[in-house]
C-alpha cells in the first residue's frame, strides 16, 4: 500500500486524490462502490476532512459521483475515457542545487512588491474596460512612458506610435518573422549569437545566414559575403562575446544594410545593466533610413515575470503591422500594462533601474575578484562590465565533460554559452544576479573546487 | 498660429508638448534658446504651471536642455537624430458609430471589476517571485483549475500537466505551428473557417488544404481528397456557420485522421455561451489515439482584456514541447495567472459563466426577435443559439456594396461573415454581447433602414 508523506510540500488531501484516482483507474469499473469516507480516513490514518477534500475534489471533476445516503460511486461518464487516456499526475521533479548560476536571475526580494501591488490597485477602476478588446499594439499610456524611457536613457529616436508591446523576446520575434515573411528570405545572425533568435527564423522558414563575430561586433566582410536580409544583433553588448560595438562601425553596418534595403534587428538586452561605462546608445538613434526594428524587455531591468517586452519599429513596418491581424490582439493583459504604466510614469521604474544598477555592480565585482582571487591564472574573464554574469574561459587545459558531471555532483548548476549559442565560443556564464553577496563568496569557492578538478 | 483645445480629451499641456515639438524641429536649431516659460505662457493663453509640464516633458525626453539662470535650449545631443527622424505624433482617428455590432464584444459593466481587484491584492505576497522566470507552461495552480474545468464542463479528459497556458488564440496557434514544423507539413482547414488559423499556418510554410464544410461540419470525403496531417476544426460550434458535429461524425473524424497519424486542433471557442441547449462536450474527451489537441481562451467567458488563453497538448505533441525553447518562457504575466487562479479556484468563474449565460441568452433572445420583427421576411437566421452573434442572410435580392456604404452613412458597424472567413458564405454577424437591451432594440431599427436600402 502507498503511504502518504507526511513531510512532503504535497498537502496530505492531494497526495490521497491522486493515490485515490490512480486506485479507480487501476481496480474499479464504472459504477463500482467506494470505500465510505471513514474507512478511507481509518485505512490511511487521516482526519476525516482530509478524505473528504479528495473525495470533494474526485467529484469536482466528475471521476466519481454521489448518491444519496449511499455514497460514492466511480462515475460512468467519464470513466473510460479516464480509464484510457488519463495520464498518471506528475509531480515536477527539481534536482536541488545548493549553488545556481542562472544569467538571468533576479532576486525576489529586490522586487518593488509593496509598490506594484498598490499602483496595480490604483491603475483599475470603473473606466477600465474589460469586456473590449484592448489597443491591439498595447496601451498608449504604456507606449508613451516605454518612448520616453527609451529617448532619455537609450537614445532611441521614436513616438509612441511606433511602439508594439509584446509577451517578450519570442512574441517579438515571431511578430516580426510573420510581418516580413511575404519580402524577405535571408536571415543574418551573429555567430556566436542568441540561438532562440536564429530558432524562431529557422522554423518560419526563413533561410538561415551565420555572420562571423570579430572584436568589432558583426563583421561588416562577413555580411557582404551573406545575402542577409535582415540582420539580428546585440551591439550594445554582443551576445555572448560582450563585444560593444563602435560608433564608425554602426554607420558602416547602417549605410551596409541600407544600400542592400535590409532590416537590422537590434536586441537591447541587458542595456540597463552597465557597471563600468556608460551605456551605449541604441543603434537606432542613429540610423537614417527607416532600416532598425529595436527590441526590449522588462526582464532584466524589473522582472522576468510580468512577461513584457516591445518594440521600436520603423514606418514601413509599422505600415505593415498595422494592416496585420496581429494588430488587433493585445498581447499582454490590460492590468500588467497598466500597473507598469503607473510605475513608469510615477518614476519608480527609474529609481528601480538605479538602485538595481548599484546592488548589481557589487555583486558583478565581488564576483569577479572572488573568481580571480580562487581560480588564479587558470581562468581568463572573457565578458564583464555588465548584465547579470561574468563570463570566463580557462587558461589551461580543461575537460568540460568532467567539469559538468562534477558540477552536477557538487550540486551547483552552471550554464556553457556554447550550449546557448552555438559555435566555437567556450565560456561558463556565471551569473549572480539571483546570489546574495554571501552566496557569491561561498558558491564561487565549492566551484572553485570543480573548476580545478576538470583541469587536466 | 496652432490654437490648442480647450474640449480636446488630450491634456493641454501635451497638446503644447507636441506644438513645441514640432516647433522645434522646424524652425530651431541645435543650442538655440527657447522662450520663457511666462512668454509661453502668454503667447497660449495658458497657467504656467501647464507650461512648465510641457517643457518638463521635453527636458525629460532629452529634447531641451536647462541651463541655470539662463533658461532652456535645444538640445545639441539629440536634435539630429530628432530632426531627421521623429514622426509626427499621432492621435488616434476613430471613426464614431452610434451602433457597433462587433461579434466578440462583452459589455464592460460585466466584469466582476471588485473581485478581480481583491483577488489581485491577495494573490501577490512575499512567497511570489518576481525575480525568477516562472513555470513556461504557465503556474500549476491555474493549470490544475483550468484542468477541472474542462473536466467538468467541457468533458476534455487530461491532467494540469498536459495544459500550457498562452497569451492567446494567435500565441496558442503560433506555439503549434513552431512545434509540429519538422514533422508536419500539410495544415487542413475549414472553408470557409477562420482567417487567422490559416494565416499563421501559411505563413510558417505549411502548405494549406481547404475541407469543405457540411450539415455535419467538415466533409470527411473533402478531408481524404486532401493531404491534410493537421486539421483545424470548430466542432461545437463551426466558425462561421455555427454547424455543431453529430458523435458519430465525431467518431468517424478522430479514426480517419488516426488512420493518417494526423492532428486535430480543436478550437472550442464559445463554447461557455450556448443558449438553447446543453454544450456538446469536446471532440477531446472521445479521442483514443492521442491525435487532439485542444485549444480555448478566456476572452468570451470572462474578458477579452486578460489575455489569457490555454492548450490541451496530447502525449507526444507535450514532450516535444517540453524540448522546445518555448517551454522556458512563460506568455502571461505571474500576477494575472496567479489572479485568474484564485478566481477560479473560489468558484467566481463558475458563477460568472452562469451569470453571462443567462444575460447574453436574455440579449440573443431579443437580438433574433427584434430582428424577425423589423426585417421579416426578407432575412433568415443562418446561426444562433450561442457566442455573442446571430448569423443572418437576406433572402430577397441583395446590393451587397450599398449595404456596407449605407451602413457608414448612417454610422453603424457591420461585420461580414465572408471578410473574417472567405469562401461563399455571406452572413452579417449582428453581435449583441456589448450592447444594452435598449441598445439592441434601437440599433436593429436603424439597421433594419440600411438593410431595406440595400435591397434590390
Amino acid at each position: 500500500m502507498y503511504i502518504l508523506d507526511e513531510k512532503s510540500k504535497i498537502p496530505l488531501h492531494l497526495q490521497l486524490y491522486n493515490e485515490l484516482k490512480n486506485n479507480i483507474s487501476t481496480n474499479y469499473q464504472a459504477g463500482d462502490k467506494l470505500p465510505s469516507i471513514r474507512k478511507v480516513a481509518t485505512l490511511y490514518n487521516l482526519s476525516k476532512t482530509t478524505v473528504e477534500s479528495a473525495y470533494s475534489q474526485l467529484y469536482a471533476e466528475g471521476y466519481i459521483e454521489s448518491r444519496p445516503k449511499s455514497g460514492y460511486y466511480v462515475s460512468e461518464l467519464y470513466f473510460d475515457a479516464f480509464k484510457s487516456n488519463a495520464p498518471q499526475s506528475s509531480t515536477p521533479k527539481t534536482q536541488i542545487y545548493r549553488y545556481d548560476f542562472f544569467p538571468a536571475q533576479l532576486c525576489a526580494k529586490d522586487f518593488p512588491l509593496k509598490t506594484w501591488k498598490r499602483l496595480a490597485t490604483k491603475a483599475l477602476d470603473d473606466s477600465t474596460d474589460f469586456g473590449s478588446y484592448p489597443d491591439g499594439q498595447g496601451e498608449l499610456v504604456l507606449r508613451e512612458q516605454i518612448d520616453k524611457y527609451l529617448m532619455a536613457s537609450r537614445g532611441v529616436v521614436c513616438t509612441a506610435e511606433q511602439i508594439v508591446i509584446t509577451s517578450g523576446f519570442i512574441d517579438s520575434m515571431r511578430l516580426l518573422a510573420s510581418l516580413l515573411k511575404k519580402t524577405h528570405t535571408h536571415f543574418g545572425i551573429e555567430h556566436p549569437g542568441y540561438r532562440i533568435a536564429r530558432k524562431v527564423f529557422d522554423e518560419f522558414g526563413y533561410h538561415i545566414d551565420y555572420i562571423d563575430v570579430d572584436d568589432k561586433g558583426v563583421s561588416l566582410q562577413s555580411i557582404k559575403q551573406s545575402k542577409a536580409q535582415i540582420l539580428y544583433i546585440t551591439p550594445s553588448h554582443q551576445y555572448p562575446t560582450g563585444v560593444s560595438m563602435p560608433i564608425t562601425h554602426r554607420h558602416k553596418l547602417l549605410e551596409l544594410m541600407h544600400q542592400r534595403k535590409g532590416l537590422i534587428i537590434e536586441d537591447d538586452y541587458d542595456s540597463e545593466l552597465r557597471y563600468t561605462t556608460r551605456p551605449i546608445p541604441a543603434l537606432q538613434g542613429l540610423d537614417k533610413y527607416d532600416s532598425v526594428a529595436y527590441l526590449g524587455t522588462f526582464a532584466k531591468s524589473l522582472s522576468p515575470a510580468i512577461r513584457v517586452g516591445y518594440m521600436v519599429l520603423p514606418q514601413w513596418l509599422l505600415t505593415r503591422y498595422k494592416e496585420s491581424y496581429d494588430a488587433h490582439f493585445a498581447k499582454v493583459s490590460l492590468s500588467t500594462q497598466l500597473t507598469l504604466s503607473r510605475f513608469m510614469a510615477e518614476g519608480h521604474y527609474d529609481r528601480h533601474i538605479r538602485k538595481m544598477r548599484t546592488l548589481n555592480r557589487k555583486k558583478h565585482n565581488l564576483m569577479r575578484d572572488t573568481l580571480k582571487a580562487t581560480l588564479g591564472d587558470s581562468m581568463q574573464i572573457v565578458t564583464e562590465g555588465g548584465g547579470l554574469a561574468i563570463l570566463i574561459h580557462p587558461t589551461v587545459p580543461f575537460d568540460w565533460e568532467k567539469f559538468k558531471s562534477l558540477a552536477e555532483e557538487a550540486h551547483i548548476k552552471i550554464y556553457l554559452a556554447k550550449e546557448r549559442c552555438g559555435g566555437e565560443f567556450e565560456a561558463v556564464r556565471m551569473g549572480f544576479g539571483g546570489l546574495s553577496e554571501e552566496e557569491i563568496l561561498e558558491g564561487v569557492k565549492v566551484f572553485g573546487g570543480v573548476w580545478r578538478g576538470a583541469m587536466v
